[in-house]
């Protein structure tokens, strides 16, 4: 990166101030709301309790696995002197890639708990207010990852100039990644199976019942796993993909300095783009909730989209036009991706339907119709991202693909904000039912949690495919970072590279899976325990240990995120290392991983929806409504579709990530 | 080919027609033994008619897909004029290869359902007596295979010497095969459930009552599926790895001559080692079924590596050590392969255990357990199929890689014997139960079957294996073939293939499960209406039709398998033809299904596999027994494994090939 990039590089901090002061404001307007009643107040104490509590023993985990990668990344430095050789500064960028991810996720969380009682006690007011305060509170998440991701990223650009350094921060962003994602979706899922297991199943009181012990730890679940592990995994997509942009540019032979800067600006505007959109969410005054965020989010995306070909053709007058095109190839890529996903796993299309009616012969039809519909949910995506792959490249090259995720993750801002929506409503939804409030209240809540199932739904698809985008580009960075030639799978090398990679998702998600089937196991004791020993639980007269059942779940997080996430670090690093294998066949690898790891996480997010959809379809009247065979049997497939869903598919986009990233870093010991 | 080849091409006839006279004199064994009362006469003639009306019906279909198939291969031929150009003489290689596929597959069920009632009328004798009719039953389809494969492919190679016109052979087994596996796996499963969900579940009469109309068609699945589909699959393995090894060695630099004709001599001996194992498995008196058959296929396997030692350091004396070593590793894969797969889907270790536990907290618990279980255990046989490619590879080159496939393939005679032995076995048991036998003989019968189980699950892992040893080293010949001297996968080009070729298995196994549901659903309204319509019929006064629900599941299976079959070979003709794509694409898909489709072939086996002994060993009294809440839940997850492992999972053998071939053979197209 020559010096004359100092001026330009300035827009990424004050792009990333500009969205961090937005989020204050909006904490500010949300603090202005009134927190309810004093029973609201003290359910609401808890979660926020409950969600710091993760969020410590969390980082006291990870000061040891951040210490850990820090003295290997200083080793590999300093082993590997002369040309090309690892930096030891990488390990700052490192360590500030960390801290602003986990700032993000701090400031996520902690806003998510004070907005999920406030948009509680709005929804009493009306569901306007109640969906203004929710989507603020989404917002502070989107405006803090994109704020820190810009700001820190710039800063380390400014400081390092050197693109070696800088894969640093994408590095640290996807360690935190790795925590939020995976730890957080065996957490969510723990305490979802547990609560509803016992209290639903075996004890017959109502979901968010108060004496259910492990309410509270299933309501921080929401926050723990789709607040800040969909935070911290699109955080890692968002600086990757411009890390990539940044690197592949300055590698271009003409105009490069332009060429490194384009990411930053495109990223630059996008947070514009995004706090303008977040204004036309609010104004849709009377207007369904679902209309209103698509709204906000169309508005985001046009204006990124004009503020791109603006950019696009002034920085690189000669193919402006081409990096234009390949970006908006990627950013409706990403939309498409949403809608294909809305198609498998909204009700009111057919695959929806399908397992509905295929519940009626029995939970065994009810899961092979899901099954099938999650595999057959992967054809389509991969055409949009062939294709978008293809015309992105055809355009404007290798950048091209990377400009191609930048443009995808532009308005990350504002899918983010759409996203964490999405469990504040939930949150909100169960501090009604513990407080004891009007039903009212509820059906409010219920009506924006339900817009928020299908905006979750739509938020994992966008993350898969910025993930695909995003290592795809770092896939690039990387065969330039080590020097590769070509990865050419007619060597058996390769194909072993292929071979092993292919296989780590299926084996990523097997431990994921029984992660989840563990911790649920010791969250299931602890309730049962709980209903035997604590007298007069069950007639309301005392009050369950919450805090025991969030220490259960969040100790069973951390514990088995172990052997997984050495497995992401480990075995690039092997492969990369073994004679016989080496730098190509981890290329194979990264290959391997990155369309079996697509593949799957798509099948099993939209497998996932589809269940769960399926079983509100059933629940709203059909085949006979709550309480019939075909019920019990969808109640099975969602049960079935949940750690499918909110663990192993999203834990996978931070796998195929995060090996990536880790070849990227590592490529020079691998020379 | 140079002419020198012609006197040691005679070998590949002779041995084959040396293994169809062993089968003659199996057949002649079999017809000496009674096949017991009239009424047993009965029920064996109608399961014999219902597998013939199969056979004929899938015949008439055949006629098309082959005539069109003949139609653009002379068409290709005409069409590519010049050096490297397509022959047009490839169309009469096709239709001998399928003509000899058939041929086999015709054999093999005619004696099987000779076989069945034999076997059950000898369990009234003994153990002994019915384990030897059932295997001799097996061995002929064993037989049939090698024979027929051997037989054709030597006429071939001796009439046309022309590797390229060879390959039309391989496509046509490959054509066969989609319709036998495809096919015949629909078929199985869709008779499998129509049977269970109404007799069993609905009626409540017990499995293999001669009053459910489907009974027959159930029993005609087992050969359908298991004897005629499983054969045409190792048949196309069979051929496929000879041919490759052919292809591959008369490309070598120096002794191409006897490199050439190394697979065709091992193969030879393979049939010799087969037949003398045969004799192994009955001279066994006293001994338990699966030790005497572990014993046959033990000393077939060490006559092969024998017999092999011998061929490669005498006709390749410079490297026939590292020949004879790439030829072990392949066959030691095999074994490997089949082990693994054991401790995956037997109820003696863990796994199947920790399901069958799993059953007790409900049918998703189940169900998870089993995927998880599945994903699982691609592990360790991708570390096996990699180490076998790394070895053979690092003792001789890509040659070495297609021994290791004629390696593992050697003792394809013993295998597919020891697995047509367990369908025998199947329709034994039912046929003694649908005769009113005494309880003595349906106990012989299950034992039997129980050992077929283990044989059937240990064959699908030898299935899955070879399937993909094979197609690597077709997709070597095709790399030669097409001239390609890299597929690089920092081409866009290629990784849109990737993706697209590891989507495919995904895709195509959502077709095959979604079929199995109609087929089965059509199934299911024709025995309710048989149940409804026929007087008497419950009370076993009158006769349900049963050739209706063959007709049904004949009609159904071929009907559902035409888009499936059509995507195989369609998808990669175009994307090896569209440009933008192109030949190195092509690689890349064929690369990535090979990958995603043994990944997914051996999770959905070994999940199927695992269920279905999860809730036999349920049955076998744990955890309440047979009735119990444990149970019900072991019953769900084993309808959802019926077609994961006996539909999708082998079809997925296919589709890896079929690509293969159909790229080898027509790859003159693409340049």
């Amino acid at each position: 990166m020559p010096e004359s990039f100092s001026g330009g590089l300035y827009v990424a901090p004050i792009a990333g101030i500009i969205a961090l002061i937005f989020a204050g404001y909006l904490v500010a307007r949300i603090k202005r709301v009134d927190p309810g009643t004093e029973k609201m107040k003290e359910i609401a104490e808890a979660i926020h309790e409950g969600a710091m509590a993760f969020l410590f023993r969390e980082y006291r985990t990870l000061i040891y696995f951040i210490l850990a990668m820090t003295i290997v990344i200083v080793v590999a430095g300093v082993m590997t002197q002369g040309a090309g050789s690892m930096k030891p500064a990488t390990a700052i960028a490192y360590l500030v890639g960390t801290i602003c991810s986990l700032g993000a996720g701090f400031i996520g969380m902690n806003v998510a708990t004070l907005a999920n009682v406030r948009t509680t006690n709005a929804a009493r007011q009306g569901a306007n207010q109640a969906l203004g305060v929710a989507f603020s509170g989404g917002a502070v998440m989107g405006m803090s990852v994109v704020g820190l991701g810009l700001l820190g990223l710039g800063i380390i650009s400014i400081i390092f100039k050197d693109p070696a350094i800088i894969n640093g921060f994408a590095l640290g962003a996807s360690s935190i990644a790795l925590f939020g994602r995976v730890g957080g979706g065996i957490y969510t899922k723990a305490a979802d199976v547990g609560a509803d297991l016992v209290g639903k199943v075996e004890a017959g009181i109502p979901e968010d019942d108060p004496r259910n012990p492990a309410v509270i730890a299933d309501n921080v679940g929401d926050n723990v796993g789709d607040v800040a592990g969909m935070g911290a995994d699109l955080f890692e997509s968002y600086v990757g993909s411009i890390i990539a942009g940044i690197a592949l540019g300055s590698a271009m032979s003409s105009n490069s300095v332009n060429a490194a800067l384009l990411p930053i600006y495109i990223a630059a505007a996008g947070v514009i783009a995004a706090i303008i959109g977040t204004f036309f969410v609010r104004t849709n005054e009377g207007a369904r909730a679902q209309s209103a965020l698509n709204t906000g989010t169309l508005v985001a995306s046009i204006l990124a989209i004009a503020f791109t070909y603006f950019l696009s053709t002034s920085l690189l007058p000669d193919i402006g036009l081409n990096v234009f095109g390949a970006t908006v190839a990627g950013l409706l890529a990403g939309v498409l991706i949403g809608k294909i996903t809305e198609y498998y796993t909204a009700d009111r299309f057919n695959p929806v339907k399908e397992i509905a009616k295929a519940s009626q012969t029995g939970t065994a039809t009810n899961i092979i119709a899901g099954i099938s519909t999650g595999m057959m949910s992967t054809a389509l995506p991969i055409v949009v991202i062939v294709v978008a792959i293809l015309l992105a490249y055809k355009l404007a090259g290798l950048y091209g693909i990377a400009l191609a995720a930048v443009g995808m993750l532009s308005t990350t801002g504002m899918v983010v904000a759409v996203d964490a929506y999405g469990p504040i409503a939930d949150n909100a939804g169960g501090i009604a039912e513990m407080s004891g409030l009007e039903p009212g209240v509820r059906k409010i809540t219920d009506a924006l949690d339900a817009v928020g199932n299908t905006t979750a739904a739509i938020g994992k698809g966008f993350a898969i495919g910025s993930a695909a985008l995003t290592a795809l580009a770092l896939f690039s960075a990387y065969t330039k970072a080590a020097d590769i030639q070509a990865i050419d799978i007619t060597q058996p090398n390769v194909v072993a590279g292929l071979f092993i990679g292919g296989m780590l998702p299926f084996l990523f998600s097997a431990l994921t899976m029984q992660a989840v089937g563990r911790a649920a196991f010791d969250m299931i004791e602890e309730v049962r325990r709980q209903f035997r020993s604590i007298p007069g639980l069950m007639e309301g007269k005392a009050r369950p240990d919450y805090a025991n059942c969030v220490r259960i779940s969040t100790g069973a997080a951390l514990r088995e995120m172990i052997i997984p996430g050495l497995l992401a670090v480990v075995v690039p690093l092997a492969v990369g290392l073994i004679p016989g294998l080496g730098k190509e066949a981890l290329g194979g690898l990264l290959a391997g991983a990155l369309v079996s790891g697509f593949l799957l996480a798509v099948m099993m997010a939209n497998a996932g929806g589809a269940w769960d959809n399926a079983k509100k379809y059933i629940e709203g009247g059909q085949y006979g409504g709550k309480g019939s065979e075909a019920h019990a049997a969808a109640v099975n497939g969602d049960t079935v579709g949940d750690p499918f869903k909110d663990t192993s598919g999203p834990s996978l986009n931070i796998l195929i990530k995060l090996m990536t990233i880790v070849s990227l870093v590592f490529a020079p010991l691998f020379m």
